[in-house]
């Protein structure tokens, strides 16, 4: 038995990814028992977020500005190519990565009739030319979509004389031979390195 | 690097309970690459809860109107104590309970100089009158404070020939006796019932 109202609000917060009844039921009261002025607050951050929020006219990446921060401020001769603008918050965790990114939004998937013009693939080749960009780091999900995505832009860019890496793949660090998969182990074992 | 726009979102969805940076980073990714609408509904939402949620005149659950709907629909003549209006979502689970609730805001704690009167005790004893309450089941927490109230309730009430009960406390269905505290089987065992 719970009004309507509240009944709203939670499930406006079960929207959110990985959000249950529960959490959703919680987090709705948080705001119920704060201050109002913490729920306008929060209210017009997402208003805001979503009104200003667009994207970087480079990479593509979420931002309120016309080039991001990234962008403006880092070496563009290095670009990491990611699926999503999320990809690139995942990125960022690596503290010492200091050049710029390309997001393609989407992958290349036969199956869904998705081809390179479906995605961004075209403005990659012309920060190519513009920047001089001397590497290009494919870090599309290790899958059969990302995979071909990868072949693709290496198929194009090696080319031009442009250096095309992609991300190693193997047993993640601090993770159990015990529990990686046969797939994995096996690519590990074929990138095998001398140490 | 990121825009402030976007960390100000993130840091809203922070201030939810049990929210950390990561989680708030994936709520706010959601909401900017959500539709407009969806940002706006999710942001009214939160005003309109905010603004319409009131307390219960009789029991002091939140709701949208003068009387919420347990106090309308339900026996008031048992009533269930409790500390906080999010206890009531917890009771709720029970799906047979027909009784209404009466929310303290607080317990009795010696300690933090909060006595009687800084909760609404004054409040349990109107409605004792009013409605002939038969009985009156106090669900405080099962600490220090919790069980000085259900002490003070029940010394009050039982002059009145009102029935005072408490939640029975044991070790909870499901668990593990190896990983039950000592105070909870100490607990348990004086209140061993005959089978």
């Amino acid at each position: 038995m719970q009004d309507e109202v509240i009944e709203n609000l939670i499930e406006q917060f079960r929207t959110l990814p990985g959000v249950g009844y529960k959490s959703a039921q919680r987090f709705a009261y948080s705001v119920i028992e704060g201050k109002a002025e913490r729920a306008e607050k929060f209210a017009n951050a997402i208003i805001e977020a979503k009104n200003k929020i667009g994207f970087c006219k480079i990479c593509g990446n979420f931002t309120d500005k016309e080039i991001c921060p990234i962008c403006e401020n880092r070496n563009r001769k290095i670009v990491c190519v990611v699926k999503d603008p999320k990809d690139i918050l995942a990125m960022e965790k690596v503290k010492n990565y200091d050049g710029v990114y390309h997001v393609l939004f989407g992958t290349i998937s036969p199956l869904e009739h998705r081809g390179p013009d479906q995605i961004k693939i075209k403005e990659l080749l012309q920060r190519i030319s513009n920047d001089n960009v001397e590497e290009v780091i494919v870090a599309t999900n290790p899958d059969v979509e990302g995979e071909a995505t990868a072949m693709y832009i290496s198929k194009i860019l090696s080319p031009l004389g442009v250096k095309v890496t992609r991300l190693a793949q193997g047993i993640a660090m601090g993770s159990d031979l015990e529990y990686a998969d046969e797939i994995t182990l096996s690519k590990a074992l074929e990138d095998r390195k001398q140490i």
